[in-house]
């Protein structure tokens, strides 16, 4: 990369409330540990936890702007704005902080949709973002319980609240959400 | 159609046991009630209900043959057997019935799944389907309040309950159904 740790870091803080920096180091220190459980790359999978959320804060108007500008996938525009900042931060992470490792940009186009064949850096950062020690709603700890043995199964139990949420709200459900769950639901098989 | 109302029912009948043809006698007067509340075609709406579950107890061998050799959709093998019948009914319908109207087989094909751009007759038999005076089920008199006065939000419900039911079992999701359910809730502007 082209810049040190502590200079992305220091960069990635300035763009979000100090609450959303202190969920960013949640999210640092679970990749870490989620890695070292289950066989990843601690050093790259703390990469894509710093930069994950890059983008959170940003306007909807500098979002969109990227999403078609930079053709990120149109059916983005389709779905709930929260969906944005994960695509939009990996073209960040590309373009402004030079990052040129494809699985840690993938890990931060996808750790709020998942996708179909998560690969192991995919998997932890998107587990680290639902079960880091800040989050709490409910079936929280049932996921970290889960995340003590399997990366998949923690997974299904955090799309599965994502998916009860948007139900109970009336909101849209993102294809590729339930892509990705189908997906683990069948590596394990399901 | 080639043959008479009458005969099809008897032909239909012949195809399950007495309490499945049941169900399908719900359907039908339920289908003939939304249609006549909602401006559809109770006559058409009928014949769909007629034939929407007539492959619904043929074996998977014969179901997985016909979907192979016609060139159903192949996605239709990865998923659950239970939504099978319903494509495989509309090739029923259309080679061994001659129905040729589009908008009936449609509806027979799309009765479990639901899709996107749903036909009012889609809507009227697959919303009749999960509100037939014989089904019970957690949140079926909810679905019957609300197909009062909406089919849409009659469907959203019942898609609701299908999808709420996968979750529970761990089992995984057809795509067509949350596309079905988006596009509903975006047609009430969600």
């Amino acid at each position: 990369m082209n810049r040190s740790r502590e200079a992305i870091i220091e960069a990635v803080r300035g763009q979000m409330p100090e609450k959303r920096w202190a969920h960013t180091l949640g999210v640092m220190q679970t990749s870490i540990e989620l890695a070292v459980r289950f066989g990843g790359d601690p050093t790259r999978a703390e990469l894509a936890a710093i930069l994950h959320d890059v983008a959170k804060y940003w306007s909807t108007d500098r979002m969109e702007r990227i999403i078609r500008e930079e053709q990120l996938p149109a059916i983005l525009l389709e779905h709930d704005k929260q969906l944005w900042h994960a695509p939009v931060g990996a073209f960040v992470a590309e373009q402004e902080f030079g990052i040129m490792d494809v699985e840690v940009l993938d890990a931060i186009r996808y750790h709020t949709s998942g996708r179909v064949q998560m690969t192991l850096m995919d998997k932890i950062v998107c587990l680290a973002d639902y079960i880091e020690p800040g989050r709490d709603f409910p079936g929280v700890n049932n996921i970290r319980q889960l995340a003590n043995h399997s990366l998949e199964e923690g997974l299904i139990a955090g799309f599965d609240s994502t998916i009860e949420l948007l139900l109970s709200r009336r909101k849209r459900i993102f294809p590729l959400t339930i892509d990705a769950r189908n997906d683990l639901i069948q590596q394990l098989g399901g």
